[in-house]
């Protein structure tokens, strides 16, 4: 496999509007490209595993680094070498099969024109939230997120080619629902559901504040894929809120949208597409919906049990998940056992070991390698018996 | 149907160590049984129809009552003629089936000793909380919570007799893993999730709070039906958050356990049962087993479809639900439809009509009318066809 990106150089330098923009790139070439065909449903010889936010505060190299330079969470984010050190330092200390871009999913929000702050002991605070639909009119909806977010276009290029091949290098960006959720409710949770009671009193605005979500979300996406991601992600972590009538409403036609959408562009352009990984965190009422729409992958929170989602999926698409993140507080020997557990139930074909959510931050790191070492171990010696 | 309440004298006495035992109780008829006969799967002329949390904040005399009597939320579940009027006040405005007593699950961590505020703006606030196992030894372990919580029991005996038999009145309780939850993360929501850490790195410790809790709540609830609850409810509010292993480890159990040990005490004390109803929020992957551990009402969440629910829990269990509370914001129109629809697919019989989780503070309560009396009309015109 050889690391060539095909991009049509003028449209690309047009739509960037960038000094010095990437067009077609030389990449190393890839080494381990497990996850990319357990995606594609080909033959492995071990499970692939990542972690949902592997590069992060759990790690103690990423506090000191953070210390060291003074930086804020978005500053980090912002800067494209320190994206890119935090991105890589998972990669040093554990054996994995994906490298996930360090950023966030709020960095939408800020290309529409949304402060966004993390501030200590509060979380998430935005300069303003959208109370009525009149404030859709605050939003900058014009926006060029490619050329507003270039930062992680940048970060993403200048990533894949620290990683030197040694896996893929995934993109990711935060669903319309879930951004819509956060730009309304301030955050995933709210004393009143704020965003909810916009999908009931106001479908109309809130369908073309998703559509509009949805359209910066492609663009997004189709940036990444031509800057160096190799496979993208798209969380929609507060999708569990909504029913199954809203969730149809209200977001799975989104997600399709996007997946073709994506798929679409690249298609169009000329550059090769990459697998898409949808995450409907506690959508258990839509899992066979989700395996219809577009995405090779579908990544599972751990409330699903294995063996239903696999039933529910069907053959033609690649599980992703699920070990409650909790099992990593465990004892070696239990959390050995959950992921066991997991291998048999799911399968060594088709999928893709990682957590059911992102890691919390006060994990330890040791746990994380038993985690990584074990699906790998179970994984080659269920594969050789086979 | 006769209001009597059948308890051994000495024994409740003994228990209960009050200064004016209720004994045996005498209370005025009731008329409307609908929901014991929809628990029981008898025939019904109607669907019966309550909401969860139907006292409270939305309702503007609440407001105004709170206000008057300067009483802040605890003082008003602590003082029985308050709860009282509180409880009967949505019987007033609505055509309500059942009514439940005004209170809080925190009862019990109180009784256990922990201090509990409800702050404005701040939320719940514990005086103290479960940080290690060491810290099990700051509960009273030993407390009566007959004894502690006698203002329930005072509340409920009132209230009956005040509703002078227009519905059934609902007792209830949280569930063990749910109060564990509070006591360790302080809410329902916490950055960390320390009481899940709990169950990792101490299960013989989280199973003895477990335990702890569970022989507290059969005995509040058994003091409850003695009391004059004629049906009781058990809130499982934080289930969601495990998945299917941790949730048949640490909560169904203990859920079962609550069933038959109330079941138990009732018949060895010569009082007639009540029906028993568990709401398992957001589990899901355990509607199956619910069905099956001695309760005669299984309540689901909005996220549970009501085709699969109804398939799951089989015909010898009642669903209630399952409204997702947010279509009381949605117009008329469509509020009236997803009655509708709700209805169809649950069908008349051993069906009790009710939101999918409590209702929300902002909610217009002429919508809550509209609500009711939809169940009632369309499920009338239902049977009336069947």
């Amino acid at each position: 496999m050889i690391g060539l990106l095909y991009v049509r150089r003028e449209e690309f330098r047009k739509k960037k509007k960038m000094a010095a923009p990437m067009i077609t790139q030389f990449f190393p070439p890839l080494k381990n490209d497990l996850i990319l065909r357990a995606a594609r449903g080909e033959k492995v010889e071990r499970v692939p595993v990542w972690l949902m936010r592997q590069a992060g505060r759990y790690l103690p190299e990423y506090n000191a680094y953070k210390k060291e330079h003074s930086a804020d969470f978005f500053k980090t984010v912002q800067t494209p070498s320190m994206a890119c050190e935090i991105t890589l330092q998972p990669l040093r200390r554990f054996d994995l099969d994906a490298a996930i871009i360090f950023s966030d999913i709020l960095v939408i929000p800020q290309a529409l024109g949304m402060e966004v702050d993390i501030v200590e002991g509060k979380g998430v605070v935005f300069s303003f939230l959208l109370e009525t639909p009149d404030d859709l009119e605050k939003l900058n909806t014009g926006t060029d997120v490619v050329r507003e977010l270039h930062y992680v276009m940048e970060a993403i290029t200048l990533t894949r080619h620290q990683i030197g091949g040694q896996c893929p290098l995934f993109g990711f960006s935060g669903a319309p629902w879930t951004l819509m959720k956060f730009m309304i409710d301030g955050g995933s949770h709210s004393p009143l559901p704020k965003a909810r009671k916009w999908l009931m009193k106001y479908p109309k605005q809130s369908h073309k504040l998703l559509a509009l979500l949805t359209s910066k979300v492609i663009d997004y996406l189709v940036a990444q894929i031509k800057a160096g991601a190799q496979i993208v992600q798209v969380f929609d972590s507060c999708a569990g809120e909504l029913g199954p009538i809203q969730f149809n409403k209200f977001s799975l036609p989104y997600l399709k949208d996007i997946a073709y959408g994506v798929k679409d562009i690249l298609s169009k352009e000329n550059v090769e597409p990459v697998p898409m990984v949808v995450f409907a965190k506690d959508a258990h009422f839509a899992i066979e919906d989700l395996g219809k729409i577009g995405y090779e992958v579908v990544s599972l929170d751990w409330t699903q049990k294995p063996l239903h989602a696999r039933r529910l999926l069907g053959a033609k698409v690649t599980a992703q998940g699920n070990l409650d993140p909790t099992f990593l507080y465990a004892p070696q020997d239990e959390l050995k056992h959950a992921v066991k557990d997991m291998l048999e139930k799911f399968g060594t074909t088709r999928y893709i070991a990682n957590l059911g959510h992102g890691i919390h931050k006060d994990t330890d790191p040791e746990n994380v390698k038993v985690f990584i070492d074990a699906v790998h171990s179970y994984s080659e010696d269920m594969i050789a018996r086979e």
